[in-house]
């Protein structure tokens, strides 16, 4: 009807233009905080643990990969009970690793799982991210990370982190291959 | 005073625009997270239910549609006693769907109501909208939605989800249908 | 310094250009969801008191107007504890009228407390402040405001609800009046 | 790869432009409410707490400060176990003066650790903040602060208040300081 947003439009015509580093990926591992929501913290008056935001978009789109044969994860400096409760038992991710400011252990756990640097997208937005995202086979970021994670990263998204930021990257890795998301008919 | 801002001087004359659909339009049917919301599912510290943000501007909206005549209602895959207070309890909408991550039952069910595909109206953004998206009279959904469902409706809000976009397509059909919103006089 | 916002040189200019209007204004009047708030009502996946989000720049310049001599209050279809709480306790505003959906008789207090239609300012979002936005000496709304209520107002802010729209309007006013804020020096 | 966001290439830009005076800063004194979080304030329906948002790259931001040489610290007119906890227990910062809407006595204290006007970079929003920003080597403020708050600062971030516009100055003060961030390699 020829009124697609022109962000959405832009996401669809680079599946062409990162094609050949998409074509490889078979894991997709993200940050937390700042990736998956918007970065925000909550403190509560008197209950001291923080508290998070996260997009059903990204949620409903992790389940997507996962159907479209894909390995998911996170990895967080985070930890918490309600970290465990949304990727553990909810979205029941191939991977969850919380809890370690420096990210390059789980790092090594994902290729010990069988992959290589080319087959891992990693999206994260800070410098604890930095040897990750040089050294994955895809590595994009947010519009709010500093100069140097953006110039390090293959991808910085259109849309800010915990609004669909993820989502906007497995779209764009779906219309690389070409692959159709899985939908319902009458 | 010749101040209007833009995005309402265009939704007005979108209400033009899409006049003949429009005039057909008996049900307004929502999806709730992206839609009424603004997508985000808040994860307490420790209490492991999700809570969710709702718009004045839209829960007024579907008031006054009501009032207007319009039968509305929610079909959406999450469930909860928040849900049921706001949707049931508050504003008590003629129907309430709730916990069906396929929606085709539910929305049998509004046909079963006495209403056929070309009188409803339904705003949705994900994959699981998609079969309902493509078989009613006038499909809706948000800026933030994914390439194959905005090519797929009819409208598109300029609101982003949660911040007035559902108010946005209940002004659209009030100005296409020519119908003044209840005002109090002194 | 030459890199003042633009947005806040417009509303500096703006200050010349309501001069007249504002210089008869004694009386502030706040609706708060949608207009002291962004308009999200949040709900809690279990309590089922709807909870609201307020700005520091609104609460301060709420102050300072009462400092400068001006009668500032709410006038609100919404009610609860945390209401009371910040306008009647913390901010100890000169009127607060909560929990009535038909705000005239809230007006008409306003009114027998000696002021008159052109010395009151009100800003409202919705069809239920449509009577009083219609009847005050200045009116003002913001950006996410239906189209027949931008319509009807004197002014729409540039900031949206909930992120300083209401300061906006306090410094629009101070700049028409010449007023200084009260500020400390060393 | 070419596609930094223009906002970054910005910020980058500008190290070279205020080097000089940014040469002179050790300490980094921040206001919270309307810097280190978006102004709002959350009131829950029951209880009467404040409670407030974060950013994730404001307190990482904090810790590389500390970690490259900077004394860093808050300076609010706010209270509350959750300030304590995030600020003293979890960011460990090197001061930390709540609960005083007059900041002046603060700011007395931050001499009295042997540092000179000419060294201290502070970052407010409002008019309490007005003093210190008037008298500090480096004064910054956000987009939604008043026209005379702008107007008395050297620099006004092009981030929104608690989504990264302290960490906009941090990263500021590093490239003027031609200043690498900590990061670990594999």
């Amino acid at each position: 009807m020829g009124h697609i947003t022109d962000e959405k439009k832009l996401i669809r015509s680079y599946g062409e233009k990162y094609k050949e580093k998409l074509s490889k990926i078979k894991v997709l591992a993200f940050d937390i905080d700042g990736i998956l929501t918007d970065g925000k913290i909550f403190y509560d008056g008197n209950h001291l643990e923080p508290n998070r935001n996260f997009h059903a978009l990204d949620g409903h789109g992790m389940k997507m990969m996962m159907e479209l044969g894909f390995v998911v994860g996170v990895v967080s400096g985070g930890r918490g009970l309600s970290l465990n409760k949304r990727f553990r038992d909810i979205l029941k991710l191939n991977f969850v690793f919380l809890g370690n400011e420096d990210k390059r252990d789980a790092y090594k756990e994902i290729l010990k799982m069988g992959y290589k640097d080319e087959e891992i997208l990693f999206m994260g937005d800070d410098f604890i991210d930095y040897p990750i995202l040089k050294r994955v086979g895809f590595s994009v970021t947010v519009p709010s990370a500093s100069y140097e994670i953006q110039e390090a990263v293959d991808y910085i998204t259109h849309r800010e982190a915990g609004d669909g930021a993820a989502r906007e990257v497995m779209d764009l890795v779906r219309y690389a291959r070409g692959m159709k998301a899985p939908t319902f008919e009458f």
